[in-house]
């Protein structure tokens, strides 16, 4: 009975780092696209996001079912209870992917970025990857130090947002209001995203150690 | 024991009625705040998430325990399940009510919002506030019919959404590009609070009903 309970489990955690797999790909299609102005690779983000809903409420129902035939207490139900509201950060991580790709998609054959922001949008790009790929190894390996990386990333994520702001305020800003919203909205996407990463990071941390802030090392 | 296990869920129901109706009045006065650039009423706002954090996790832990001690299955156990959920639905609202506020007093003593939008945002406070007092509704009395009432409400959100993306990209807007930003955020704010508010009302209404989906009547 145990056993079959931790085979479960750990198959559940499975499903959660493959999920967590397939965000990182969608938010670096989601950027692709964005960047090359490419609507193929914006329907493909945009056709890739019911999978991840089909996922998320495929682990909750097995979560469902663990709790319900298991009776499982203390960390036991936390850990299901965590797996879901992983499953539930991933999916909305999954739908900011998708937002991404969806303006790239409204500007087409039109960059919805201007060349002055580009570098800025690579590297959100690069680091939304970097965590939703350091939140899967939190995920699989439990691994605390991992967890406190994430929070680096994301400040680093806070600044790209902050300089995003600086560009569209400057005083040469030539792109109009139009594009200055679609860069507020991309911009909140990607800062978005990487809060929920964070989340997951935060939830095991929760799990292994009990202690509800992630707090960086003295 | 069934009785013990009874009166904690209606306890904890009522617990969420309460919270969102603290929700309604942080929109509220985030709403007057904005409207009219009154630091102190945004400063109430912001001090008044913290409790809310506060009670999401006390719903939490409540509903922690019931699982832990009681074992439920079937429909009891995704009414707790459920709980957890809206708790945390209504923890994002007050959220982004704080948002609301913190954007008032980044501006003050001037007003983040011009004259020509003023309306736009007056009536998304009240869609706000309806929204969630009706969530609180369908919550108290898992009224299906109210839960398919809000979703018109949602609707009434995303047109004056796109009303706002008209002012703000019309000809003659002359408020220039920050105003436009804020007024983009702003938006998304208001439109991702109606967004958890039906949420919410689904969440009951699968409770209720086993139907993922409302489907408004033919």
């Amino acid at each position: 009975m145990r056993d079959s309970y931790r085979e479960e489990l750990d198959d559940i955690r499975a499903c959660l780092v493959e999920m967590a797999n397939s965000v990182g790909s969608q938010v670096s299609l989601a950027t692709t696209a964005l960047l090359d102005a490419d609507v193929t690779v914006a329907d493909r983000v945009i056709a890739g996001d019911a999978p991840l809903d089909a996922t998320r409420e495929s682990i909750e129902q097995r979560c469902f079912n663990l709790i319900a035939r298991q009776a499982p207490v203390a960390t036991d139900l936390r850990a299901i209870i965590t797996a879901m509201r992983i499953a539930s950060d991933l999916e909305r991580m999954g739908d900011l992917a998708e937002h991404i790709a969806k303006v790239a998609r409204m500007r087409f054959p039109d960059s919805a970025v201007p060349q002055e922001v580009r570098p800025v949008f690579l590297e959100a790009g690069h680091v939304a990857e970097t965590l939703v790929t350091k939140a899967g190894t939190v995920i699989a390996k439990r691994d605390v130090e991992a967890a406190l990386e994430l929070e680096d990333d994301d400040d680093a994520m806070d600044k790209l947002h902050r300089q995003l702001f600086r560009e569209v305020l400057s005083d040469v800003w030539p792109h109009g209001v139009e594009t200055a919203i679609d860069i507020t909205l991309l911009g909140r996407y990607y800062e978005r995203f990487a809060d929920h990463a964070v989340s997951v990071a935060r939830r095991v941390v929760f799990l292994v150690t009990g202690e509800r802030r992630v707090t960086t090392a003295p």
